[in-house]
């Protein structure tokens, strides 16, 4: 246990995506996981299946620490590989503590959810890295700043320890 | 007063849009607010300036109910045209409550929050009226259920009435 | 519909209790709702049964306006007296709204989750009027100020009116 | 950092308490949290000064893992011994989720905010552990249930440790 005392606070990578994926981006998701555990950050997230689960799962198997931050009353709704469960009990509200809670975030496919996320990100000036998501660059005239679309995984988890290596 | 007890719930529109919007975006606001007042329905909106103000000024003018959900802790901070300030202070997350306290959403104009509350309706399967905002439809390869683009203020508020009038 | 534009702002006195309760507390939340509708301010509560449910009943016999801060998604869970429900789908994180939506808060009876409002309203120094509910002045050395016992439902109104007055 | 993969979920103690404290509070507030790190568990705490910084060093000069649950939108406000700071942004809002992601409380010293995190606990029927804070026995005619007073930290810990074996 001496490895907490080597330094305080952890960094944190925020990853968001939805409950139902296809399996190639899942894929995405525990690579996602996997090489943030091996830079030594931790992983939050919304706690359930999915992308959430393929992330924690990914994080894990590298030895990463997994927060979920969860929509419902009950901490047994987080999928198994997460560490610490936040209960919030406040639904869809999670989604703009789980993007404040992250000091950068990476969007791996998603529905609506992850939507709203991305814009709660962007809202507050947050770094988010697009992988196979929304193409939000689209849907407005003017361009998106601190919006960034990475190819894959690797490339993902660089651009995003970047972002929060240029914060400090 | 005798006009409270004809009947018990209002029907409840939610307008979403940004602090800053130019001129135009601003008078179609008001323009919606004064045509929801017009079919007996109260108006929730963000409480802030800019479109939330300018819908909430249009409703006021033809006598109609304001809601405003106002993110900080100060009631003060709701716009002068608000008359139930419901204070959250919960920042960006009562941007969640709003899409759930109103029965159908016409977005005008607006940025990122406007954006997380068209993606938080969708997600719970909410009618989104659209008027000069967000093409979410070019974001992503699927079409959008529940996205309904509209050209001027007043179909936007006749096609959000229908949708209330649906769902009983 | 000329009355609402006469003025912007209403009074809103908060009224707390549990969703079971006495007769006797029952008969008290009721005359306090209808005490504090005839002072021509606005009722907002938890929205459910119960002494929420009296207290609603008793502001729309004498032609008040009634706001229901409901915990869960669902609109439809609130009170039939409820004009305005505001649906948070925040379950217990919903008090806090409650408590900073009110000009003033009278407590009548209760269980946790009223003692939770009392605690939050004295932690932003509101006054609470305490109506046959815990006796807080016990539970610690130290007197509590902003925390006035009433005896009666009209004492209570009439207590909870000045303490708005005194705001302006 | 093979800790890690030793076993997946923290036991989550929750410590509720003032920022302002007596220097005798504060000195069994870091004794809890030291109790806490050498049984294993995490705890999880406000992330502020007084009750709840001692609380951190305390489990943190034990080895333990600390989390903050943040009531402002900014991670700095978590004080030095926070490894995991939830950044919320929703003010008092954010006591309900301590509660609800604590396994059992310990309530040490503590004014009104640590009365509703006491209250939403015995509102869901979680274990709250009583040191030297309110003497909420005397403020009702019933006794309370799920409410332990303890009269040291050693004590404390170990009550509440039990409480959540018991759970299992």
């Amino acid at each position: 246990m001496r490895w907490f005392t080597v330094f305080v606070a952890f960094k944190i990578v925020g990853v968001i995506g939805s409950t139902r994926a296809e399996p190639e981006v899942l894929r995405l998701a525990e690579e996602v996981g996997s090489e943030i555990a091996k830079r030594g950050a931790a992983v939050v997230c919304g706690g359930l299946t999915g992308v959430m689960e393929a992330v924690c799962r990914g994080a894990r198997s590298s030895g990463g620490l997994t927060i979920g931050i969860i929509p419902s009353d009950d901490k047994n709704d987080a999928n198994p590989y997460v560490q610490i469960p936040i209960v919030t009990g406040m639904g869809m509200g999670r989604n703009v503590m789980l993007v404040k809670s992250a000091d950068v975030l990476i969007a791996v496919g998603g529905e609506f959810g992850t939507l709203s996320e991305i814009a709660h990100a962007l809202n507050i000036g947050k770094t988010v890295v697009a992988l196979r998501t929304w193409k939000l660059e689209k849907a407005r005239e003017k361009p998106i700043e601190n919006l960034v679309v990475a190819t894959d995984a690797k490339q993902a988890v660089e651009i995003a320890m970047r972002a929060i290596s240029a914060q400090k």
